[in-house]
Order: structure tokens, then C-alpha cells, then sequence
């Protein structure tokens, strides 16, 4: 018998929609407060939640010999002050759609002006300037796991040129040219040309600010940064500076080093940048509670747990 | 010998495309002024440009074989009193890329309610709201051709459903399902499910505000409705009734009864209007050029020229 707490902002989801799978021997607490958790948490051996709910009681769960992440982003779980000694899994490959329609109803804003039609709409006046076209211009990929690849797929729909900058992994058909190594050595060839840079990076030692002042000046002046990926990627300052010098034409910015975005951040003043508040893409149980499912099976029938978290690589 | 008049505000581009194809046996005038062409206008046996401009010294055009429009519209040369002893071709097969652009530009918009987004960021505001999702929404075509089918195609990438209305036409493999027939008749089972409603309709005399009160109220008050195609389909004063009555969520509308749209027309003054000012699908150089061109070879080869206009259908 396992005996599985459910932590998370949405307890009577997850419950129901684990429930409704009739998992074998397996008895289910689900909760929206730690502290109500905390009370049984020795008596737990699997959790399954959101990590910043998760950490506040990890110490507690003695038992517990593997955590199911509703996230993708586990960083609350990787302070090197906490316990280690379980095995984390993450969530991943089901944030592609949702990204996919973030990103490109940007990149589709941008290219046919639609908040300038809606400025001159609000004006009342006729405004025939005409857009440009996504077709033939070049994305830039940092980072290309599933969301990435779910991105290359349709940039090639609208028949954009994609590049691609991973550790090591050429996984994705889709993207062109692969870039590899040290981001400051391949940065003229990687983004040089590029219209739009979109970083879907996780956030860990190798990869903090990795987007800086020297990165930001290979990109060309019309380059629009978007970022539904991890703040901590990001010098805010450096970017701040190359958006009111004109040297980056734009930045869609859906995560920040700290969220909410403080009432008195210069992001909130630039008007070439757009503020999206964290919801690129959500964790949504009738997505998130499949992968837990699976893994509970691969996990009575002995076999290894999907979406393993490195605790080490951050990732 | 044939001898050809460009007829164009971009005369000098098309004058320069037909040029560095090296037609043979063809002598080009280009000009950007209907009284300059009149002069020689008995001339020419062929005419190349904008069905607004060629209109005007059509009577004069005494020895035109064929006429080639830079446009898809060409309604100007449709009008019962204008001669019609010649062949028309007009501009087809190129706007699929810009109309996909155009439509999913807004319709990712709206499922990501970017101008939401964008007017919490006005206020300094972080913005949790939630997003939705174009997957598994519904869209459907008033009219599928060639652009239409591009319509259908990046529907299918993004995970929608495609419901298809055509006169007889069954062409794109993207479409669900097709319907045929009267609207009126044909109206419960195509609308009553949409999410977007997409006409890309010729105007003819048979689809002439084909989009009225009756049709309008078969859709759903969920339902977008988007209009890059022409304004003559829609009865503009039954579509205002039913964006202020809520009946309808919003309309994105490219193409008016009268354009520029007059300044005191009700829709200036709608918030879930977007207006566009006809830059849906612009006829750029470029992509009209080869259109001419290829008819050209093919007429001096004697086999029939592609997209040709029958008069009493209308396109």
C-alpha cells in the first residue's frame, strides 16, 4: 500500500482526477495547506504538488521516497540546504501547445501592428500602413526540449528559418543549425541575424543571467526577446539598457527575477515591452494529473519514473 | 509584337519584375496615371494593374485582349455598363501566407486576451488571468479557396476543428466538413458550434450581405467573427446589432461597405471591434509579378491562362 499526499492549490482536482484512476493500492490526503499536511506527513511515501508548497513541509515527509512536481520549475526543491535523498520528477511535455500559442501570438502581433491598429483604432482613424510577415524571418531557440521543439514545429508552419542552442541535445527535425558550448563563443553566429530570440532555458548555476549586456549586443537592433521561460536567465539591467537604447527593437516577458513584478520596475515604464504576469503557460490538472498516473504505474510495475530531475544539472 | 500597358501605383516595380523576366515579343509602357495611358490606349493589346485604375480608360482600351488585375477584387470592372469582350484573370494563390498571418494573429490574440494583457500593464498591474486555448475551438469558412485552404491548414496545425461553406467546392483535405447549399437552410449545423467565423467570400451578387441578422443569430454569443474578404457580404447595420446586443463576442473586421470607414460609423466606436483598414493581404510586387508573368508565357504558347474571372459569377 502507498499512501500519497496531494498538495497543491488544487487538491480537489488532482484528487478527483487520480482518483477517477483507479490506481492500485494506493490512499490519497489531499490538501491545500501544508500546515494541515504536516500533522500526518511521516506517514506519507509519495507527495505530488506545487514545490513551493512541497518545501515548506519537505523536512517533515521522512517517508516519502519520491515527489511528483505540478510544475515544470522545481527550484524551490533544489536549495542545497534541503534533503535530496528521493527521487523528483517534473512536468514536462504538455506546456508545448500552450507555449506555442504564447509565442506566436506574439510574434503575429508584432509582425501585423496590432496594438498600433488598435492606438489608431482608439484615434478613429484610418490607418493603412501595412504589416510584415513572419514568413522568412529567423527564430532564435535557447533551449530546445519539448516546449522548444513544440515552437521550431510551428515556426516551420509559417515558414520561418529556426536556430537552435542546447547543451548538447539535436533532438528537434525542425530547427535548422544547431549551436553548442559556450553561449559568449557562438553568440555572433547563433544571433546575429536573428528577428525574434525566444528563451525556454531552465533556470540553474550554468544557465543565471547567461542572457547579459554581451549577449544582448550580438542580437540586431529589429530583434524582439521573448521570455516564457525562468527569470533568473535574464540580467534585468543589461536588458532594460538595450531596450531603452534601441538596441533590441522589443521583449515579451512573461517571468521576471522577482514575480510579481515590483510596482516600481523601469519594465513597467518601457513601452516596447510587453508584461505578461506568469501565464505563458499554466499547470492545469486535467494536464499535469496524467503524468503522475503514469508514473505511479511505472512505479508499481518496477520500472524507472519519467521526467527525472537532476538535482545537480537544476533540471 | 504584343504590347502591354502597366497600369499601377507600383508601375515602376512591376515595370522592372516583367522587365527582368525577358518576355518575349513584348513592348512595356508603365505608368502610375490613367490620363498619361489614355493617350496611347488604342495601343495596347494587353493591360497589367489595379481594376480601380484600369476602369477609368477601360472604354478606351479599344484593342485589350486580356487583362491581368494586381488584385483579387475586381469589382471595379465587374459593373454591367463596362465592355467585357475580353479575358480577365485576376490575383489568386499568393495571399494564403499574409491572410493565415492576418486571421491568426487575432485569433491567438483573443484566446490569450493580449489586449487585456496589455491594458493591465497600463496600469501597473500584475495580471494572473488565466489565458485559453485555440486547440480543440472551432472555426469556420465562409468560402474555401485557395486562401481558405490556408485558413484550414493552419487551423489543423493548431489543434482546431474546420468547418468549410462553399458553393460547390470541396478541395482542402483541413476541412472537417463541408456544407453547401443555402446558408440559410445550411446555417444551424455550420454555425451553432463555432468559435470564429472567417469569411474570406468574393463579393457577388449572390453572397451580398449573406451575413445578416439570420445568420448572425445562429452563432453562439462565444463566437469571433473575422472578416478580411469584402465588405459587400456583411449587412454591416445587422452585425453592429449583434456585437451590441452581446449576442457576439467580437469582430475583427479588415473590409467595409465604404472605405476609408466613414467617422461617425458606428463600429469606430465598439470595444470588441478591431478594425484593420484593409491591410489584410496587401498585393506586394513581388508575389503579383509571376502571376502576370507565367500568363503571359502561357499565352504566348496558346494554352489557356490560369485564374481566369468569369463576369456573370463574379470571380
Amino acid at each position: 500500500m502507498h499512501t500519497l499526499l496531494i498538495l497543491s492549490r488544487h487538491a480537489r482536482d488532482y484528487h478527483a482526477l487520480v482518483e477517477a484512476a483507479r490506481l492500485p493500492d494506493l490512499a490519497i490526503t489531499a490538501t491545500t495547506d501544508p500546515g494541515v499536511a504536516s500533522d500526518a506527513a511521516g506517514s506519507f511515501d509519495l507527495a505530488f504538488g506545487e514545490p513551493a508548497l512541497l518545501r515548506q513541509i519537505l523536512p517533515a515527509l521522512t517517508g516519502v521516497g519520491w515527489v511528483q512536481s505540478t510544475w515544470a520549475g522545481v527550484e524551490p526543491l533544489l536549495d542545497p540546504a534541503l534533503r535530496r535523498d528521493y527521487i523528483l520528477t517534473n512536468a514536462r511535455g504538455v506546456f508545448g501547445v500552450q507555449m506555442s500559442e504564447y509565442v506566436f501570438a506574439y510574434l503575429l502581433a508584432h509582425e501585423r501592428k496590432i496594438f498600433e491598429k488598435q492606438a489608431s483604432q482608439a484615434a478613429g482613424r484610418w490607418d493603412p500602413e501595412p504589416p510584415t510577415r513572419l514568413r522568412g524571418k529567423q527564430l532564435g531557440l535557447l533551449g530546445v526540449g519539448t516546449i522548444g521543439a513544440a515552437l521550431a514545429r510551428t515556426a516551420k508552419h509559417f515558414g520561418m528559418g529556426v536556430k537552435g542552442y542546447t547543451r548538447a541535445s539535436e533532438d528537434s527535425a525542425d530547427v535548422d543549425r544547431y549551436f553548442h558550448g559556450s553561449l559568449a563563443e557562438v553568440s555572433a553566429a547563433f544571433a546575429s541575424d536573428l528577428d525574434y530570440l525566444v528563451s525556454v532555458m531552465p533556470d540553474t548555476a550554468a544557465t543565471r543571467h547567461l542572457i547579459g549586456d554581451e549577449f544582448l549586443r550580438a542580437l540586431p537592433p529589429r530583434a524582439v526577446f521573448v521570455n516564457p521561460g525562468r527569470g533568473g536567465v535574464v540580467d534585468e539591467n543589461a536588458l532594460a539598457a538595450a531596450l531603452q537604447d534601441g538596441r533590441l527593437a522589443g521583449a515579451v516577458l512573461d517571468v521576471f527575477e522577482t514575480e510579481p513584478l515590483p510596482a516600481d520596475h523601469v519594465f513597467w515604464r518601457l513601452p516596447n515591452v510587453r508584461i505578461t504576469s506568469h501565464t505563458a503557460a499554466l499547470s492545469a490538472p486535467p494536464d499535469i494529473a496524467p503524468i503522475f498516473i503514469d508514473n505511479y504505474r511505472r512505479l508499481v510495475q518496477g520500472e524507472p519514473l519519467r521526467y527525472r530531475v537532476d538535482f545537480e544539472r537544476g533540471y
